[in-house]
């Protein structure tokens, strides 16, 4: 069986699993990147990760290459750039290290970039030309698909929507200092942010005056959403508004058919989903009005990143196929 | 000899003229718009200013095609759609009804994406596959090429940036009512109303303090800047410090190895270029920095617009080619 070695490089895991032409994932494992901060270690693991794997699967493999998402990845340099949340500064020359463990085509690109292409090959975006996908975990990211192909940029930088400078409300940092920046408000991380804004804020009671931040989860948001929690609402409706107006503004730049959300921040359901909605029109020009769909990723789940991982390799197959 | 008929569509003025594949404009001539608002009678005066120029041309044309650069034009659906600043309203099916009086093909496009397609195949952008073009004229327009393509949008409305709500200074309201919007700071427009808020901010005298808005003319406020009047200087310095700031928010899109700008607004030279420059890279993410080049037009003048517009079609004839 033809097979695609999928990696998903976070902050927090590394995820790597099999994946076949149509985007189904045998075998999968992880393991948590901050074990190894020492690069060369690092690449050794996954290395004996891989060979764990095919040894797992057992069956005929025929592996035909090694597709990676990871955070601030340049496909053009097959690179990872000073990623603020990876141990490895400076710029690193992952696709060159890793093909010196792992003898076969290798393809790097932003994880945003690569989700994007595995809603185009295995997703919801199968007959789509037009379409933002947005992360929305820990930061916020964008993968751009325009006239039926991903949108890398001039060296490969393309989609780092994140930090475009809103100047918006109380102008909060990004991790990348820049002021008013998006995945400051819209983003797991943003979320907190704003339930720590609207105590400051409002004097009413909460749940939430009794948690410290670091204590805080998405999930805690969520339910207290579910119990009529004020501050969690007006969290909600605030973060869905800067996010409504962003879209906005986004679809103005490649008028996409639809924003495929995915991410932590997407599990809060009709909390974020419905305030979106109801402002994402009102922000929108007229001639956009009504054709643009805010969709939720179908590829959600546990093996979504490994898949969008392992479609750059095969969306390079498709091309030879043409 | 193959010639193409360019089109350029205006508030002001229609501009048409014969376009070789080399980008040089043969015979040219304009009307007024204004003077036509009837679209039978506009479609019928292009009919016959064409003839006009084919009988002054003499020599043996075969003409290819029709190309149309128009405010709002959509290029998918060969429409005009709502242009505020034409006299017919809703949507126009254009190329519809100029087929039945040019019998050739015929295509339409927003005229700064006409305008980045005859950059990059006649101008500063033949080597180039990511870039955008900037028009700074009474309003703001930008053509996209990303992956050496032009991009289109959904239903051909990509681009509408000089709508973009930028949240910024005191909130100006755009021709289509976007608050804050990019436009309303960042065009020939743009810059008058600025000259009228830096009358408001300041006390200084200044030769605008004789000049009503009414009276007020793009090379007025150079001449001013020239002369070292302090309101053009502070109007110069906000206009590119918010264009700056937009750039910056754009090259996180996707990421053009340049901006080409063009249009009323870039005549201003080094008024508006150096501020623009000292803040841009100010704003840029560092991973954007120094990569992007801000570029005038080389086609500027003239026929600029009509061989933007004629670009539509020997475009496709390029494709043939292939």
């Amino acid at each position: 069986m033809d097979l695609v070695i999928g990696i998903d490089i976070g902050g927090t895991k590394t995820k790597i699993g099999l994946v076949n032409e149509h985007g189904e994932c045998y075998e999968k494992t992880f393991f948590r990147t901050k074990e190894y901060p020492n690069l060369d270690n690092y690449l050794d693991k996954i290395k004996s990760t891989v060979d764990e794997l095919l040894d797992n699967f057992g069956k005929d493999a025929n592996i035909i290459g090694c597709g990676i998402g990871a955070p601030n990845a340049s496909s053009k340099n097959g690179t990872i750039e000073s990623a603020s949340n990876l141990a490895w500064k400076g710029s690193v020359p992952l696709v060159k290290l890793l093909k010196q463990r792992l003898d076969m085509p290798i393809r790097i690109m932003n994880d945003a970039s690569a989700a994007a292409l595995g809603e185009m090959l295995f997703g919801g975006a199968k007959n789509m030309t037009d379409f933002i996908v947005i992360t929305l975990g820990t930061g916020f990211g964008a993968g751009i698909v325009a006239n039926g192909q991903l949108i890398d940029g001039f060296d490969g930088f393309a989609g780092e929507l994140g930090h475009v400078d809103m100047t918006i409300g109380d102008g909060r940092l990004t991790g990348l200092g820049v002021k008013g920046g998006l995945e400051a408000y819209v983003s797991a991380t943003g979320l907190k942010r704003t339930v720590m804004y609207m105590q400051s804020k409002y004097l009413v009671d909460s749940r939430f005056r009794d948690i410290a931040y670091n204590d805080l989860h998405g999930e805690d948001i969520t339910q207290a959403a579910e119990e009529g929690d004020e501050i969690a609402l007006k969290a909600f409706d605030y973060t869905a508004r800067i996010m409504a107006q962003a879209l906005a503004n986004f679809t103005a730049f490649t008028q996409p058919e639809a924003f495929i959300l995915m991410g932590g921040l997407t599990n809060s359901g009709k909390w974020i989903m419905t305030p979106l909605e109801k402002y994402f029109n009102g922000f929108l020009l007229d001639v956009y009005k009504g054709k643009v769909k805010l969709l939720h990723s179908a590829m959600e789940g546990k093996t979504a990143a490994i898949c969008g991982a392992a479609a750059l390799i095969w969306e390079n197959e498709k091309k030879k196929q043409v």
